[in-house]
């Protein structure tokens, strides 16, 4: 049998990040890479309170569901949504298998082959891969630490005229950047102005460490649920745990009715049982304090990576992030860091270099590092390593 | 704001049929038309236990784990096929948010758009949205009781040059037929001789009602795992629960990496503590009882609406299956089945229509009865009503 594989598996071709990052799974190596949440923040006791109260509801609770899911787990989303200005009802909302899930079936109901998405430079490797696969053309807009600038998003609308754009505003995958005021209303008007429809992906906006009043989204800036130019998708991966592969996507109920019958083409529904628990949980789960435990100890590791990354003297650059779990560092230009994470690897730690994370021209002195995953012996040992594999790299390229 | 949708979902505008099921929910309707498993077959004590054990493992068990699934589970699987002479490793594997994402996951990896894909007449109707909603044309291939035609077969891969051939060859969805061991081997060898992969959809195999020996599945009968014509995509939601969106699929590894690639693109991963937890069932389970339970049940239920039909003068023809969830009738050609589902709702019972269930030209005397669902006295109750609704239809046509 001669196998032909779809045009777009082109876009899946494996990626040297990919093939180098293999190499660390089951050994000693320590993994600055992955965008895993601390695992010592998962609610296990609670969940298995939750699990069992879930059953209790007998054969509902492992049957078919709903495509658009559970309706209790929906009303809950629902009334936090609400405490964050997003007036929502259960029928502008749709359960999906983590907000991965919400892109990809919002690309395949909007989105033709050739269709232009703006997208932040760099953004998030996982939505640039996924455009790519379903034929999507991601222009890149410039910007600055506090979003998009204004005059190329203008541009780029004039000269791609696109259909959608792709942001992450509030602490960036993969730069931990925040969008200001400003600039999120600026998208906003651009994009009502062009009839071009926004997906805001919000997986990160719980995880603040200022303290300060949570960031607006733009879906709440915007006129909604109905009429309004942004779809928002966000996870309980980051506050709960990714493990139970439950987010959901808000939006005109027009959009989200037609995401709904997607989903039920794609995969019939997301787990019922596991929407079930969520809700057990939720329901008598102090949210707001375990949401505070995990700001406070990402904090305290972002915190840390960025004095052991300050001892290092490697001409490194970047800029403190105010939430989120990622540290967008900028190497020195010689630095090639695909070259350097091979030398990392050998040492032992790993970290994504910054070339995937671009839709056009890659900056390739560039990197990832996730700051929530390590306790803190180990983000010393993996930071010590870096630098041991930063300096040996260095004095491999001078020679 | 005004949205303009991608052309693909002219493949998802509602369907009548859908309008009038809706209807159906949460009133007093008893429904033939799901494919729903019968309630009282769900181990919940068992799954109470066995997501008690995932949580002992801890944080692993929320947390995000492989795309290709969690390993024992696929071990376990691996096993299983086989014993069922499906000799796959978990290399040749991938765990699924149900069978029905395996069959986007291949369609996505393997077809272009305008490809083609031969397909029974009738097929499962969610598969031929499916084909339609990736742009992918679905060609029908005429058939008997013992599987597709093999002339009519050859004629239409002369004439459309096919890239795949969907199948449910066992107890198939929605006709309940079973194909012949020759009829099996005759789609294997032109689909070789033609390069055509072909995706055997299998999820009722196990329900098998004669106790004679299973029968043998095309990929089994095929050289594989790797060099493979065929991919193979089963579920435990028909053995186990459904509500675990638990499927998987075998096939080449190269094809399967494919599909593991794709996933990893469109949502990472199915849900980490229902695999586990399956896993942990599965691994103390006496599932062969378990099943056999379910052959009993489903066959006596199976048997009780053939007898209440045979008590009907209503003209219906149908063959008795042999296993899976299904009863295809043929009702008088008079008889347009959509609109007697709108006289049956009236009446407080629902079916499929066999229309949605035709890639092409549809037979409007047809529908599909679901007999796994309601036990024996809503099951009777049921029937009662659709001969009411029967003959009132044929009241209302004779004027």
């Amino acid at each position: 049998m001669e196998y032909s594989f779809s045009k777009s598996t082109s876009a899946l071709s494996s990626s040297a990040v990919r093939e180098i990052l293999k190499l660390t799974q089951g050994n000693q190596v320590l993994s600055l890479a992955g965008g895993l949440p601390a695992e010592d923040s998962f609610p296990i006791e609670e969940m298995r309170e939750a699990f069992n109260r879930a059953l209790d509801h007998g054969a509902k609770s492992l049957q078919y569901g709903l495509t658009d899911g559970y309706i209790p787990l929906r009303e809950w989303v629902s009334s936090r949504m609400k405490q964050k200005h997003m007036n929502v009802g259960v029928e502008n909302m749709l359960i999906t298998t983590g907000s991965q899930q919400a892109v990809d079936l919002l690309c395949r109901v909007y989105l033709d082959e050739g269709d232009v998405v703006l997208v932040e430079n760099p953004t998030y490797l996982a939505a640039v891969q996924l455009f790519q696969f379903r034929g999507i053309r991601a222009i890149p807009v410039d910007g600055d630490a506090e979003g998009m600038d204004m005059e190329d998003l203008a541009r780029k609308i004039a000269q791609y005229r696109p259909k959608m754009a792709y942001v992450i505003p509030t602490f960036a995958n993969p730069t931990g950047k925040v969008w200001s005021l400003e600039k999120r209303l600026g998208l906003l008007k651009q994009c009502r102005e062009n009839n071009i429809l926004i997906l805001e992906d919000d997986p990160y906006g719980e995880i603040q460490f200022d303290g300060e009043a949570p960031y607006r989204s733009i879906f709440s800036l915007d006129e909604h649920p109905d009429g309004s130019a942004v779809v928002y998708t966000s996870t309980f991966s980051k506050i709960v745990a990714p493990g139970l592969r439950t987010g959901w996507a808000i939006g005109d109920s027009q959009v989200i009715q037609m995401m709904v019958k997607a989903k039920q083409a794609i995969d019939l529904q997301s787990s019922t049982i596991d929407q079930f628990a969520l809700y057990e949980l939720l329901s008598r789960f102090d949210l707001e304090s375990h949401i505070q435990k995990i700001r406070d100890s990402y904090k305290e590791r972002m915190e840390w990576m960025h004095e052991l990354l300050c001892r290092q003297t490697s001409g490194m650059k970047w800029n403190k992030p105010r939430g989120g779990m990622f540290l967008w560092v900028e190497l020195p230009e010689h630095v090639h860091s695909e070259k350097l994470l091979a030398q990392a690897v050998k040492e032992g730690v790993a970290f994504v270099p910054g070339i995937p994370f671009y839709a056009d021209q890659p900056q390739t002195n560039t990197m990832r590092l996730n700051y929530t995953l390590l306790d803190r012996e180990h983000t010393e040992l993996a930071i010590n390593r870096l630098g041991k594999a930063f300096a040996e790299y260095s004095q491999l390229v001078a020679h």
